[in-house]
């Protein structure tokens, strides 16, 4: 039985996701495969943009606190997916080497009602560089309830 | 000079970004990397899962999105990167094969005022697999102006 079900996601509760430090090699890799904008390829591109260096795509970061979350939260609970979220944003970009930390709060939560074995639960991705906001997202998770 | 400048990208244009068919072995070892949920993994969690078959990580969907779109608009644009989004969702699950069309329709556009250089444009991503829509994002494209 997982260790987290629906009725764990209570709204206000915080989880730490851990600390992550960007490798630059598969930074680069992803972008190469995902998102070959020459901002997030190349040194000297990244100095020339409005970025001021080699920056990652907004989608590897995204990627990071995914597997984050997967690891921390989702290994452990009754995970039945995402049908999507209503806000991404990146508000400074992600260097090669930054150290973050990744972070979930539960922004709200409700028993389905089409589907009582399934609750939504409202779910707030965070990741920081130091202080400084570095992802964010707000999206919609299905989970299993313990008392079906 | 770049092909595509803010003027462009005119409210109601929409981009063709080709078709894309599900490669089996890189939508897996992308969910091993960054979405290790059992339903991407493994075919037999995959077939007992909400999604009925080993389904791809949303987030793979995502960025073969985004690699149509660097492809067919950006690599041809003066791209200054995104601050974001208003919405992303996968209304239905991604299978290994699928022939995916992807597409880019323009929802809005302005100039900045802060920085008249800068346009800002709201794209709405879009991608179907037959008539069946798996992929949709509302987010924000900064642009260069032609006639700064």
């Amino acid at each position: 039985m997982a260790e987290l079900a629906f009725e764990d996601f209570t709204p206000g509760r915080v989880f730490d996701l851990g600390r992550i430090t960007v490798d630059r090699d598969e930074m680069i890799a992803f972008a190469r495969r995902f998102d070959p904008q020459p901002f997030h390829l190349d040194e000297q591109a990244g100095k020339e943009s409005i970025f001021g260096q080699l920056a990652a795509s907004g989608w590897y970061t995204c990627g990071l606190w995914m597997r984050a979350y997967v690891d921390h939260v989702l290994s452990r609970a009754v995970a039945l997916g995402s049908p999507g979220g209503e806000e991404i944003s990146w508000p400074a970009p992600v260097f090669a080497g930054d150290l973050l930390a990744a972070s979930l709060e539960i922004l709200g939560a409700r028993r389905s009602r089409s589907r009582p074995e399934l609750g939504l639960v409202t779910l707030g991705a965070r990741m920081y560089r130091g202080d400084t906001p570095v992802f964010r997202a707000t999206f919609t998770g299905m989970f299993g309830v313990r008392t079906a």
